[in-house]
């Protein structure tokens, strides 16, 4: 019996257990800004393999992977999508909340709200160019929320 | 002995668990739908912490998180993606499902056939105007069938 | 004792565990590319009822479900997203990679570069039309790495 006793004891230690935090995030403006230090720094003490859910808890805002280095890719991401997707365009009939609401929705569903990442050897595993975007596509959004769940 | 098995037992209570079900919801028409009540309809007793996966099993159709509340959102992404992805544009060889199946493949993958939400409190985590949204891209779509796997 | 012992054994056979593994694909042609195959060759023996992540780890080229039967459909993916976001757009600051780099960005964050798949009855539980693609958003991409996170 004290031999089942202590092999229970190591495979416990192996299993997978649910951690959750929320963060909130200080004010950016309108554009694309990297938020993967900012996300790492309330991430202490990772588990050697598990999974990070980031869920963004807003409908005119997202969170992407892309470029970390060049601030110009984060430039050109605002062009474009403000050229595909315009503020003000007469096609929308939600305008209650300024040419920029129904714009900031669209744009939120086609980049999306939420994110996976693996940890592995406690660290999150993104390739060597990834970083987590804060897309804000409000001209004034305000402090966003993050649900963090942790899977280690 | 005894003391030891306790214990197991408290640790085996937090441990986390994998379950599945599947989800065929309703007909709907093309177009936006909100179906978190739906969703949560059938998924009673959650667990006090944990994430919720969702497959929607199909490539002309789409679930994504959007605004909750007014229904000229929905609209306007019917409005938008339609003029986004035209129905019929000669641009595309692969018509002979007909001239709505193209873009709804298309549309599709822009938006997404997944969304993993966090469990919290026994709740779906979702922020105050975030609902799940079954995007039909189909003019006859049919019943469209969902996996759900809780982490709990 | 003994009878606790042997209810602990049946317990933990049922919890989650983490396995993670790394997969490098072989070159691909820019455009749209099945790799469901390939995926469910490296992944043998998976558990009964699970989730699979799949984080692709570069940004500009993607990982989607799409329609795993016709090619004209990967066909017209090509055609379509490349109008979207033309090659050489005059109005990208973002140049000296390509012109072929930019656009790739921005595909990148609108597809997205990772899924989650339920596990059911040990196999990926996609909907009979569903495969994976690679999506393959430069002229030469290279082999790009995929790190796959096994929860069951």
């Amino acid at each position: 019996m004290r031999i089942i006793g202590i092999s229970f004891l190591i495979l416990i230690l192996e299993i997978v257990m649910i951690e959750q935090i929320e963060i909130t995030l200080p004010s950016f403006k309108r554009g694309y800004h990297l938020i993967t230090d900012l996300i790492e720094e309330k991430l202490q003490r990772l588990p050697e393999t598990g999974l990070v859910h980031i869920l963004l808890q807003h409908t005119s805002a997202a969170i992407s992977l892309n470029e970390n280095a060049d601030p110009s890719v984060r430039y050109d991401f605002e062009t474009f999508m403000n050229k595909l997707v315009p503020d003000n365009d007469p096609m929308f009939i939600h305008i209650d909340e300024g040419g920029d609401d129904m714009p900031a929705h669209l744009k939120s569903s086609l980049i999306g709200a939420s994110l996976t990442i693996p940890i592995t050897c406690h660290r999150l595993n993104l390739g060597t160019w990834q970083g987590i975007y804060l897309c804000e596509f409000r001209n004034y959004g305000g402090r966003r929320k993050l649900v963090v769940t942790i899977l280690s």
